[in-house]
């Protein structure tokens, strides 16, 4: 089938904060081939991501996302592999190009999933979906006492698995993250697992993050996520060599599959977080996947918006029995509820799967694109180039 | 001084082909600060980085680059630095980012140069110029005859460095590839300095670019650019430790300091390259220089545009004696040619320098401005964000 039509939906809450808390806005992406329609979910910037599907040429290999997957034929998990790489040399130097990319390629694995009746996971090459065991991922209180029931709250709701980032943390003195890391474990007993997130506070400087590692395992914390830039693959490695029981996680920044696999590699972290609405969808994210698998390092979802990125995140690892944590938006803003009709929700035994249905198995809800629904208008040299009341 | 304005203007040849010259279109930015005016130039899609500029903010850490800039105060190299390290914290999650912020602070030194009577080049710590040899950048011809007589027409303007590269180049047979290095070679004579762009042709297969060895090394070839992804460092790494005599060479697709830094630790390149209308301007580009000083590699600018781009990457590696080679536009299209009035001329030693003038020390025309501006209008929920007619 020929890729037919893509289409960007800009929603929003009416307000935005500036909280760490990426469920405010969205970029969904409709594509139609062959009667088919896939949805996927940009992680990204939603008018920046959308200039770069439109944008006039500027040379060979810098040309708009659009010029490399408008009218393709996507018949197979090899042509989507192909468009990536079509994508990768026509794009080179446009740099959003793999944030536009990511909710495209997820849209075409929901189209070609519903074309062949098969979810995404198995043509993904797994031949069975394994349970995960979700985490609740929260902010640091303002003050430990805070922290406390922020974690508490969670686990009074089930989460035997807890992430609690961002605030303070990593601002402040050694004492005072020290007493949040104590509220947070006291919160959740002596057996659950304590996830934190540094969110890049410390740069490039080892010696800040290692101050905090005393603290960090004496509350037995089993993963320092993101507590350098995402490139910083010195810094990670330095940390590591010093850190042999709190692993180092990252990866959610990571625009292609290689600079995951660096991460891996270089970085030297426990556990490698990816989102698929950022490094280029499903197919990138599987080969990192398989790499984790082959490094003795753990493959973990980075999701914090809709339950259609969720699906999408989960795929490329479903079939990995081994790899069994997975990030679930505990408490998104409504927009990010509102977007799908079915969502994966905890079981009985806390855990959760892919869903076993062609494509994402996830339906998007159209009334509530209407309703959060941002109009855009692009116009360059007199010609629009973008209307979002066209795709309405 | 303050920040008080910062504007985009989209400039264009009438037509833009598939070649890889970036030359065919610019994205220039004019800072005004306590009335001084600086200008910079993205090297980059200029309606996807004008959409990066002025996007609404998603979250804290996906604000638009104009967050961190309008309204800053601008006093020293300093606070250039501190406004980087604000852009890289607000502007995290958004990737194109980096791109557009690279001509704002390209913007940022000449305005203070001017205001302060100093050259960037002193102003980043240097306290005297030094001649640079420039190279002549073209692609192969379609047939070796046709790349001969391309670097004969190089040589014959007294260029004594040549690169070739692009075209077929890497596509076809390892003889086709080879008959086109003989002939650059024989067309530049034995004494010329010989340099190879592959343009990531290999994509991260080092055995497809080991074939070509033999040939690299009979030609006497001086460097291998790019034949990877630009943070494929295991293909780069696996064909430096093959190669003593071809030094490999990349860098331009960097898009902050780290990725050129990793390159030279992980990849083991020869030569570093960088782009300061894409790295994040001069400030990231002069930490690449001082780790390619610390590491043995030599620092090379990437420049394929106007001169205002030509001065602005030469600023970083002004005041070093032994990294002399240099890039230099050698048959851009008009549109780069009539950007700025004056430019930088290769002398009676076929050399060129960093202007001894407070700034970038190019003055731009804005006459040509208004000639080849592309109209650009961005609305967002009823708002316009951006109309180059108000800039004008």
């Amino acid at each position: 089938m020929r890729i037919d039509a893509i289409d960007f939906f800009y929603l929003s809450m009416p307000e935005i904060t500036l909280e760490a808390d990426g469920s405010q806005d969205a970029l969904l992406v409709r594509l139609e081939a062959g009667g088919n329609v896939g949805w996927g979910e940009c992680e990204a910037s939603p008018l920046t991501s959308i200039a770069a599907y439109v944008a006039p040429r500027s040379h060979g290999v810098c040309q708009p996302v659009s010029a490399s997957v408008l009218g393709e034929q996507l018949n197979s998990p090899t042509d989507i592999a192909r468009i990536s790489a079509l994508v990768q040399r026509n794009s080179m130097d446009l740099l959003q190009a793999p944030h536009t990319y990511s909710g495209i390629e997820m849209a075409m694995w929901d189209a070609l999933g519903k074309e062949r009746g098969l979810p995404a996971w198995k043509m993904l090459g797994y031949s069975a979906t394994h349970a995960k065991t979700p985490y609740a991922s929260m902010l640091f209180g303002e003050t430990p006492a805070e922290t406390f029931e922020h974690v508490r709250a969670a686990t009074a709701r089930g989460f035997r698995a807890v992430k609690v980032g961002w605030g303070g943390f990593g601002e402040g003195t050694v004492a005072a993250d020290a007493e949040h890391l104590a509220a947070a474990r006291d919160a959740l007993g002596r057996d659950g697992i304590l996830l934190v997130d540094a969110g890049q506070i410390w740069v490039e400087n080892t010696a800040l993050a290692l101050e905090r590692l005393d603290a960090l395992e004496s509350q037995h914390v089993t993963w320092l996520e993101e507590p350098f830039l995402p490139d910083a693959y010195s810094a990670y490695s330095a940390f590591a060599e010093r850190s042999p029981r709190v692993r180092l996680a990252g990866g959610e920044g990571a625009h292609n599959e290689r600079m995951a696999i660096n991460l891996i590699d270089y970085g030297k972290v426990g556990f490698v977080q990816i989102d698929c609405g950022r490094i280029g969808g499903l197919g990138a994210a599987k080969k990192v996947a398989e790499h984790a698998v082959a490094s003795g390092v753990t493959y973990v979802n980075h999701t914090f918006t809709s339950h259609l990125a969720l699906s999408a995140s989960l795929q490329p690892f479903a079939g990995l029995a081994e790899h069994r944590i997975c990030e679930y938006p505990v408490e998104p803003k409504q927009l990010a509820i509102d977007i799908t009709v079915n969502t994966l929700d905890i079981d009985d035994n806390g855990t959760i799967h892919a869903p076993n249905a062609p494509g994402l198995g996830i339906e998007v809800n159209t009334a509530a694109i209407a309703r959060y629904a941002v109009p855009v208008e692009i116009k360059v040299a007199g010609r629009t180039l973008f209307s979002s009341s066209t795709a309405l």
